[in-house]
């Protein structure tokens, strides 16, 4: 029966009566209540207005509609004449005149009330709608509305002249001085002539151009230019509108002439820019005119709003631009309403403006549920749809692609790595040319600089007296710098940085008489082979058992190795300059230090503190022991530089300055504080640790030439037994590199290029070799540099509409950058003259900065923050909504332990087994499946690609056959649509239909 | 037509037409479209649904109805059994149990589908809606349920026993462990034989205890137990909840055997404790049962939370409580409905928890909307309606109350004030103890003692070389704060500090060879004459004259004093202790100091600096100038103290620790980081800078005793002459406080004990005249300290419901901080033993915090930043809405001139004219009325109160009797419903109703 009126209603094309169609939207709400175990659901559960949608919405679904840009104008009365004024703006959410304020509001989602989308509805229901009109102007336009509201009787024809004068006024824009500022003024003049003059006009166009396209001889006889303006063309919003988008103009007003509103829903056949009407030079598609009585002005707003954000809904804007007749636009409102979101009143305060969302759900996804092929999950979309819903709540399936399959061939990894590398070559060349490059290189140089300085230590040539045994292998770290370059035209983005804890192991060694660079040599051509090997056997398979926990163990454990170790120099350097805190300023005459000599004949009070005690001397004195003031100065500076970074940092998100510049602050952040801080060092010009970079480029040593020799200074077994501690430094190198490379490669990356782990890894190991050789130390992947990498090289898509949170597009992925970082590293020789001016304190701060950052960004911390919350405080993470907090806890708590084992073993003599402490995170978590549910762990890490997940696939495809075949089976029984509709009638329920 | 309908409806009591209700509701919206220049307007304005409210909303309205407390349960299997689960609650807000999470989401305002509002509403209609039953346990509840249905034939008798089965499972609440574990334990032994049981028992019931009360003896022998359990009572979620509250219970769930939905609406005619039905020991007064088909759970869950929400509205819950039949209800959700606000979906995410706003619409401002009285406003909730809104936008106006009118009488205002505040005696005292009150005397002490200290200049002692000739007023000072605590009986919030703008007026003249103790007593008693003059005129009414733009200014140049100075002191450290920036470490043997002597025979090497200086020896070497680590040590201490203050205030927005914790940790940061930095120097033992107490009660100069004696020492001119320096410290002294006074007594801050201006402007004089005899310095209400006060002793509402912001209640008002404060300040002395490891730079920092505090909530301020920001970045005040962002810049550009020339003047030797130029203020203040629209000054300033306000307001009134006018005539000319209806279907525009 209901089916039966709707089809009846469709043949008449129009209808009067709002409530049937109404209750017909809200019958599958009705119809779902009821459905007895799914009997007759599927026919049921459509309602007409969604059946008319999918049957509009299908037609031609590979010609995408355009973006619609919405404008709502208001009639106001500007000292004697009326004129349109632009009252807000929709790109996608809506941002109004602020009448006092002359200025644009945020933009904010648009909240509307039920009254006026139910006014809306009848408006549209009663309005003239005409759907693809030829017209070229606006006059013309206007002209076909009124004839037809008066041929159905709507509109006494006498009305006509006036409307028209009205709808003809010329529209002021929000922009900084009206436009038609001049054609205002000159209508002035002859405004006392213009009623009359204007009757004539219209007269005319009745009569010669009824509906007619062309005739544009008497164009530029009302307020509206019909080229764009220059200030139209000025205004910079255009680029916050997509190129091919158009528009839709909404006018309402209220006038004294009319005692019933006079409404029109109009769509031209072809985009048509009207002149002066839209702020921006942009066609217009639509167009919506309501003019009603006076005193209502605030009604007639409403509704004006309600159909702009309408017009901008994805859904209702396809709609608008396919739809048949009146009956698909009234069908696309009630589709609307059926998606609403409804905010109690008691619980908001509609004057609020709401931010627009960081996320909405996709047109995509609203519009999918009108494809045949979902249509069991029709009812998803308002209210998550039954059991549908669980499913989309399980977290995202951490995927490493097909990069990580298991060949079984000889080298059948690799072989695909470079298959797939080689074609995006030439443009990881020129897509390196950008201004966003030059922030990351500088970034990442300066990190580089002094992740390795202060790695490698050159605090102690810096300060002199410290530490004087470590400068040989800065030295060979420095000329390594320069080498480097060759190494980034592989990877791109692995970084480098001395392996700590090997020389650890090594230190242990090196005092046994045994020589130490062929040792080294050894090592490194064992640890060469047995990467080729791991290559060849396609083992880097084996880090798709690799999950967030090993992952972040990790990197937490790199994170707190450079916060350490920052907080540690600068600790260091309150004892290299100890304060002399008994010093009293007025008993400044007793403080001295004097060298006291045997010999005589020297002037000992010219000796230096060094060379005194060069010459046999020894130092007497109250203040020989102690530097003033560097070690304050270096704790600012340190202190200076990390928090200046901080802040500039989070200065992207404060409301100062235009985004760009904020953005250009936060992107140089380091830049500038190491900047800001190395000038305060030298206005005050106090003696602080310098960074020293050696101005020549030779080996070490004297001694020793360009390469290392393999054979001659050690005994026969040590070539054969260096193979042990070469297995450990193949798991640490293979370890830390496979681990930065899969947090690069993670998917929320976006990476388009493809990974190369065993590529990756081959180099990594001819890179070993070749170092050895040349005495260079080895390099592995440093983790926190690859990230920060990676984030100083994110793009974001610009055009966004206002308010649009910009969209993470993916990263630059280039090799100009790492090119650039290490040939400057390289060049560094030649830049001494400048380096040496940054203090060292400086670089600790950055260095510190560093790791604190990188902590910021891992789950782990997070869930150790959420300890000192109370859980009503915590913030709303996904896991937390769906596993207990004590199990969040008692896994944080295992990372916890894990990372406390791992930095014991690294402090202690037991260094030489940290790799295989790496290793065993990934046994530790393999336990954790005995502790935590399958469920819990997707949510905090992810799941071990095992028999269990295929389980949970098989499980879930079986799930999806049965209800495919379901489907089938409920279409074949589908009853007749009377004897559905009966079915619902008679269940006495809801929405009895009967009379 | 319409309204015969309605009528027709309600007699018949029950309908089951759910569209024709539904465009009643609506009906208003399409009438208020039409509404032809009010003609019949307020008749057709009000729908029958909002009729019927107002009906019964106004039956009695002196009752007000308990808060309710909403729990909803579904029905869950755990295991075998089933069981009633909590799965959300509300008091005001919706707090959700996480599924997996195991706890409760964070209250967010419930987002709701139109969907499930009109399922619901489709629910009541069909339902059974039992009002003011009788029942006195769930069982009996439960069986008039079906036996209503039953005899409707809306249920099968075979099927009561079944459903009586499910409703009486037992119930788990979201507390640590489940409530009835036991219980349920117990049930699982005999649960083969419960059905059967069971059927019995409730076949008894049937016929036994068919709706009768009474009949206790079977309530144990289901799961549900009829006394509080000890979980129930010991549930901390208790004191969120009002005391008087009682709980809506909303039973949802999916059961097998039915096969169209059950649905009940209880409302008990006495709040009842059923058992364990409610997760706190609150009394139940409604429920709501929904049991379903399957498969349809999500929807019923969706159902469940819309009534559920519905029962926590202010406005629902009143026509819940007042319903007459089953139509009242759905009238109830007509208007929720009808006040709904709508988010689009293409513009909002549904998953998203909208945390809850600041502020709501007051429930009484919506009721109001059903009182007679404001027939007239009805339409206003929605969409704001009409003219009425625009009123609604103006600011508050700027409101001085009584206590500065111009009495006319001598001494009229000083016998008010005395009159007004003599009451609040008692209570000054006993209001003050409280714990909040420990950490605001602390907070201001150490101020207090701050600014003292500062602007005194005791630096000069501590660094003992420095501007010794300070030292003497700094003992005076000292020496009166320990009589300070009898000034502070009278004044509550005048605190105190040294006029430094005026003693550079002083110290011009005190070269002359004049007297400067006895010029300054005159001075001050002709100060105190002027004051008593002023108090005895009623003069301080001008200060209604002072706008925010006064107050403003004057408070921001405050600011900046402190701000400055504190800067200032901090540079002089660098002086004082100048670094040796040529120092090389290596090179330590070089540097030494020495004194060299004419006289011998004295160990010269054991002299001081001072000493050698006193002996007449010069001191030479490269180390004599140079002082170490003070300087920077002083600098770290200064911007430690800083920057750990802001950053443990803005602690209480932060995630970490319970509220309260962080409240504390908030309220007492600034003695916090205080002791954290006296900790540090003292670890570091370097000799910075200490605050020095006098350790003696005694006049400062052995020559002058405790009385200045007034004549003898000047010539007898300057007995007279002395009347002029003295106006300007009137002016100064009067400004200052009533500056100080009015900010304090702000509207925003709801002082209840009422302002005392012309008592406070008499003590001031009282205490001129008392400190100029005993040669102390004068007071002035110091505005930053002021406000400070204020700001730590504000009260916030406890018992908030989860989300709901804690709402201001007012400010501590009472005398036992400010005694207390002073009775400290004079303790000081003996305090000195402690005082003395607190630095100067720690007090500096302390200063700087201050200044940089007050400024932060001064409007001026934020307009200043408005230059940074580009417009779309600005935050969203009020002001920007209204006023053209040129003119607010325009407006901040003359106070930033005002204020330039304000500091030249205050910088320089016309310090003189200082007090007259704040007076200027106020004139410029004037002339800004030539510039800027009194609407615009509104906005951002208040209106004087003038003429022109005068003329707004007759505007006003005379606007409103007018409408009060239209209103009567409409009233009169009110046509026949008929009539009306007629006219809205005639119109032909909306809502046609005709078949």
């Amino acid at each position: 029966m209901v089916v039966k009126r709707s089809v009846k209603r469709q043949k008449s094309g129009k209808t009067t009566r709002s409530e049937k169609v109404f209750i017909f939207s809200f019958q599958p709400a009705c119809a779902w209540l009821n459905g007895r175990q799914h009997k007759g659901y599927h026919y049921v559960l459509v309602s007409p207005a969604a059946e008319r949608l999918r049957y509009i919405l299908n037609e031609d679904d590979d010609m995408p509609t355009p973006t619609l840009f919405t404008e709502m104008d208001t009639l106001q009365r500007e000292g004697d004449e009326l004129e349109w004024k632009e009252s807000a703006r929709w790109v996608k959410f809506e941002e109004k005149v602020e009448e006092g304020g002359e200025r644009w509001s945020k933009p904010h989602v648009s909240t509307l009330s039920l009254h006026s989308l139910f006014e809306l509805r009848t408006c549209l229901q009663t309005g003239t709608v005409l759907l693809d009109l030829e017209g070229y102007s606006l006059p013309q336009i206007i002209v076909c509305e009124m004839v037809t509201q008066i041929e159905e009787g709507m509109l006494s024809p006498e009305l006509k002249e006036k409307i028209s004068f009205v709808l003809l006024r010329k529209h002021r824009h929000q922009t900084k001085k009206p436009i038609h500022r001049s054609l205002a003024d000159i209508g002035k003049s002859s405004s006392a002539t213009s009623d009359h003059r204007l009757s004539k006009i219209y007269s005319m166009f009745f009569l010669l151009m009824f509906c007619t396209p062309g005739h544009a001889q008497s164009r530029s006889m009302n307020d509206i230019a019909d080229t764009p303006s220059t200030d139209q063309l000025k205004n910079k919003f255009m680029k916050k509108i997509p190129r091919d988008a158009e528009a839709s103009n909404v006018l309402v007003g209220e006038v004294d002439f009319l005692n019933k509103p006079f409404v029109a829903f109009v769509r031209l056949a072809q985009a048509t820019t009207l002149g002066g009407l839209t702020e921006v030079p942009v066609p217009t598609r639509f167009l919506f005119i309501l003019l009603g009585p006076q005193g209502k002005a605030k009604s007639y707003n409403e509704i004006g709003r309600a159909i702009a954000t309408l017009m901008v809904d994805d859904l209702f804007s396809d709609v608008a631009y396919k739809a048949r007749d009146r009956e698909d636009l009234i069908a696309g409102i009630d589709e609307f309403l059926d998606e609403v979101i409804v905010l109690p009143p008691g619980e908001w305060d509609p004057k609020i403006r709401i931010e627009p969302p960081k996320k909405v759900t996709s047109a995509d996804k609203r519009k999918s549920v009108f494809s045949l092929n979902e249509l069991g999950q029709m009812n998803g979309t308002a209210e998550g749809g039954g059991g549908l819903a669980e499913d989309e709540e399980m977290p995202v399936q951490h995927e490493l692609g097909e990069e990580l399959a298991f060949t079984g061939r000889f080298c059948g990894g690799l072989y695909l790595d470079i298959k797939r590398k080689l074609p995006w070559l030439p443009s990881d060349i020129y897509e390196g040319f950008h201004i966003q490059s030059i922030s990351a290189v500088l970034f990442i140089y300066l990190g580089c600089i002094t992740n390795a300085i202060t790695f490698g230590g050159l605090l102690g040539d810096a300060t002199d007296n410290y530490q004087v045994k470590q400068s040989e292998r800065t030295d060979i770290w420095c000329r390594s710098a320069a080498l480097d370059m060759f190494v980034l035209v592989v990877f791109i983005n692995s970084l480098y940085r001395c392996i700590t804890m090997l020389l650890l192991l090594l230190t242990s060694k090196r005092n046994n008489g045994i020589d130490y660079m062929e040792l080294r040599l050894w090592i490194g051509m064992h640890s060469c082979l047995q990467c080729f090997l791991l290559v060849a056997t396609d083992a880097s398979y084996i880090i798709k058992y690799m999950t967030r926990f090993t992952e972040e163990g990790f990197s937490s454990l790199i994170s707190f190795i450079f916060i350490s170790d920052a907080i540690k120099k600068m600790v260091g350097s309150f004892k290299y300059y100890p304060i002399n805190t008994d010093f009293k300023p007025d008993y400044v005459t007793t403080y001295k230090c004097e060298c006291l000599l045997n010999v005589t004949g020297l002037d000992w009070s010219q000796l230096s503190k060094k060379e005194c005690l060069k010459y046999g001397g020894s130092l007497v004195g109250n203040s020989c022991k102690f530097v003033p003031d560097l070690a304050l100065m270096s704790f600012i500076l340190f202190f200076g530089t990390y928090s200046m970074t901080v802040t500039l940092k989070k200065f992207k998100f404060s409301r100062y300055f235009p985004t760009k510049l904020r953005k250009l602050i936060s992107d140089f952040s380091i830049f500038m504080s190491i900047m800001t801080f190395v000038g305060l060092d030298m206005l005050m010009g106090l003696k602080t640790p310098k960074l020293i970079v050696p101005t020549e480029f030779k080996p070490t040593r004297p001694d020793r030439g360009w390469l290392v020799m393999p054979f001659g200074k050690n005994p026969w077994w040590i070539y054969l037994a260096s193979a042990v501690p070469a297995l450990l430094v193949t798991i640490l190198i293979f370890m830390d590199q496979q681990i930065s490379a899969v947090i690069v490669n993670r998917k929320e990356n976006k990476l388009k290029k493809g990974c190369g782990y065993h590529l990756d890894l081959f180099w990594v190991g001819v890179l070993m070799a070749v170092c050895s050789f040349m005495g260079l130390p080895w390099y592995v992947a440093a983790t926190v540099i690859s990230i920060a990498h990676i984030d100083s090289l994110k793009m974001e898509s610009e055009s966004s509409a206002p308010g649009e949170q910009p969209q993470f597009l993916g990263v630059r992925e280039q090799r100009m950058t790492g090119i650039l970082v290490f040939a400057l590293t390289g060049v560094s020789i030649f830049l001494a003259p400048i380096l040496k001016f940054i203090p060292m304190p400086v670089l600790y701060g950055v260095f510190l900065y560093m790791g604190v950052a990188s902590l910021s960004g891992i789950q782990f911390w997070d869930r150790i923050k959420l300890y000192m919350m109370p859980s009503k405080h915590q913030p709303d993470y996904a896991y937390l909504r769906h596993v207990p907090l004590r199990k969040v806890h008692l896994f944080t708590l295992v990372q916890i332990a894990c990372l406390a084992v791992l930095w014991t073993l690294k402090s202690t003599f037991l260094a030489i087994v940290f790799p295989v402490m790496i290793l065993g995170l990934m046994v530790i978590r393999k336990m954790l499946d005995m502790v935590f549910s399958q469920h819990d762990l997707a949510w905090m890490d992810d799941l071990l690609p095992e028999k269990e997940k295929k389980k949970v696939d098989d499980k879930k495809k079986g799930k999806e056959k049965e209800k495919d075949k379901e489907r089938e089976k409920e279409k074949k029984k589908k009853p007749k649509p009377d004897d559905s509709d009966e079915e619902v009638r008679n269940s006495g329920f809801c929405c009895p239909l009967q009379e």
